[in-house]
């Protein structure tokens, strides 16, 4: 097998087997495969697609690098909701505690921020003590216990997605659709779940911006899922403004825990209960959407959820105490307030600036580690009125260096406008 | 400039600027861009083509990176016929002087063969003392005497060619038409000549083998051509079989100077009759074609072009005894037969395995030198009856390591079939 004629035959349309995959993907992981023959291959794949048949292969292929986790003694079906990344994301801190506590069995695997989006994985860390890489039994004991687990991905889990994201970013072929389905699949696999419910952002803070783009990628996720006999569906959700009020680890944590308690945004609570409910019914196929979404709704808002998200907590090693006391989460020191250059209406909130301003805050020198205390916390949405001079966001942050840089970004990324806008959908549309 | 900027540019179908496009290849010729970006922008391109304009910018950027040669000292516009290569393709050794005797000034550049297509430059090798390497006078000093020069390409003539060249070997993007326009009129066009005819080939022994390929590639190369101030006229000519019936580099000088005086195979005098009137009539604008077609006729045949190879061979220190004594050209020393297996028509005689056997059977060990005396010689062409046991061609070798193997891919190449093919025209078509 020759990797040029893998090349020749994506250039010219044509279909990978499973043995060309594998040798592509292992071949390069090893370094036998030069990058600059996998990123000739990557784009001529981002020109002529994969087949779903191709992105199936792919996806197991990545997975039967990873070390598979079994969670087949584990009675039950399993489920997870997957979202495909946002700014101010929170979502997944409520919906897994909260499908738990209506009775699935959750295991999620958490994933790191990339760009401008955050990641469930920073969020969870940012808790003391929070312990997210499990080995095997010890997930099987927190699923047993909880019926909750929450493991991160790590590099061992896909490997070769890594070295293939670095090259996808510095040849141009990031959004290419087979590869996020290809790479959101064999991460989120690795567990061997019977079914997911994918959120699929569209707008400015998501990774895919156009609704046509996100569409197909939910359409790819649901066609994939289907043949790898996952149930699935897929909700595409808004993701222009950032989601719910706070950005930054702690911050959105701290949210979290607060919509739990029932205080929570109306956009945050509606996607939550959304998404919970979907796997209420994947889970328990003869429930109705409306019974799914009434006893979430109940669960959210009579404690059960918080419930839920405690033992989870007491079951990984994290301190329950945040809970109650949230000066136990990291806090930044210093605020700084950005307020309205005139009056008028909130017409848009750059979800990708407000993103690129928390990266900038949360980036400590010297490392890959974030700083887990900064943040925004937004007072006005989209579509309120403001009054010249009133307060936007504040802005919390421990080190000045990049202060100016990121209080700019944030001020460019609210746009005031005489008229209020058009309002946008927070679901778009489901798939299945 | 960030290169991954260029890659989005072309992946998006944008255009680059002439600016982008001395960024990309000064950058990749001095190793500052990877060639994994490089090489993802190859795709880009493959996928995405270059307007004219660009086109343009491209020849223009690689030619700014070698020497140039000035002949605007010699009076008198100059001009080349420039083939796009192939299989026994001799003609531009019959062209030259043909078209000189004429009373053109030409001034050749000859580029080694790629790939199963021999080389102009090899051929002339062939012929002990001849030196393709002048210097800027002595160019000028050859073309006076003799209105005719022919100098190599080499590495320093498109240093960025030569290593864009083995990128795109390994990744997929060879026949990719833009760099093929950009590559050979980089090469061709560092003497600063006048105007040129395109010989553009199609079929198994050409590069390019499909007809719509080929008239692509006409095209491109013509407009660019005028965008450059070049007067041209591009020539689509068969390539399917092998040119004549010598392949190999001294077996084809022997029938170049056959041809010359007047015993040449009726394609390949048909094609060198074309190829050099065009050029005349490039040249003289008031002369008809049918006038420069009669003209041209007669000094083949009345030994007014072999009289200006002659004085090419003196003027560049070539042994012009080698036209009256062929034994002074590298000879073989020894021969196999391959013979028909049965009777019929030659229905085929793929180029494409011809010229790679030949390529086998020339291949030294331990180095790019060729052997300049193997090679083929055909006894009947395509459309011709053959009987069972009746001699196809003779293979003329030194080394038998490959013997079997080469023998073994001219079987292939001879195709014989009851029926008499449908035959091919020599030339296609003429674009201006």
């Amino acid at each position: 097998m020759r990797i040029v004629d893998l090349i020749l035959t994506k250039r010219d349309g044509g279909d990978l087997s499973r043995e060309e995959i594998d040798f592509f993907l292992q071949g390069h992981l090893k370094g036998e495969i030069p990058d600059h023959q996998a990123s000739a291959l990557l784009m001529a794949i981002f020109f002529s697609g994969l087949s779903d048949v191709e992105m199936v292969d792919w996806t197991e292929s990545l997975l039967s690098m990873a070390p598979a986790i079994d969670l087949s003694e584990i009675p039950g079906p399993k489920f997870d909701a997957i979202s495909t990344g946002g700014v101010g994301d929170k979502s997944s801190l409520i919906v897994a505690p909260l499908a738990a506590a209506a009775g699935v069995t959750v295991a999620t695997v958490a994933s790191r921020g990339l760009a401008h989006t955050g990641g469930t994985l920073d969020k969870y860390q940012s808790i003391p003590g929070f312990n997210l890489w499990l080995k095997g039994q010890e997930i099987g004991a927190s699923l047993r216990k909880t019926g909750l687990s929450v493991i991160a991905e790590t590099d061992e889990v896909a490997p070769a997605t890594k070295k293939l994201a670095a090259l996808r970013n510095a040849t141009g072929t990031v959004e290419c659709i087979p590869f996020v389905v290809a790479s959101l699949l064999s991460r989120k696999l690795v567990e061997g779940i019977d079914g997911m419910v994918f959120d699929v952002k569209t707008g400015s803070g998501s990774l895919i911006k156009k609704l046509t783009d996100s569409r197909r990628l939910a359409q790819s996720l649901i066609n994939v899922a289907k043949r790898m006999n996952k149930k699935s569906i897929a909700v595409i959700s808004d993701m222009d403004q950032p989601l719910g009020n706070a950005i930054g680890n702690a911050l959105e944590v701290m949210e979290a825990v607060e919509a739990m308690r029932g205080n929570g945004p109306a956009d945050l609570v509606e996607l939550s209960i959304e998404i919970a409910s979907r796997v209420v019914c994947l889970a328990f196929p003869d429930r109705t959407l409306e019974a799914a979404k009434e006893q979430v709704f109940t669960l959210l808002n009579d404690g059960s959820a918080l419930k839920k998200f405690r033992e989870l907590l007491e079951a990984q090693g994290g301190n329950p105490q945040i809970i109650d006391s949230f000066e136990l989460l990291p806090n930044a020191s210093a605020e700084f307030v950005v307020s309205s250059p005139r009056a008028g209406f909130v017409s848009r909130i750059s979800g990708e600036e407000i993103g690129q301003a928390v990266t900038l805050l949360s980036s400590l020198k010297g490392g890959p580690e974030v700083d887990a205390a900064v943040g925004i916390v937004l007072e006005h949405k989209v579509g309120e009125r403001v009054q010249a001079g009133e307060r936007l966001c504040t802005i919390y942050y421990n080190d000045e260096t990049h202060l100016e840089e990121a209080s700019q970004t944030v001020e460019d990324a609210f746009h005031i406008a005489s008229n209020a806008p058009e309002p946008r959908p927070l679901i778009y549309e489901v798939l299945r």
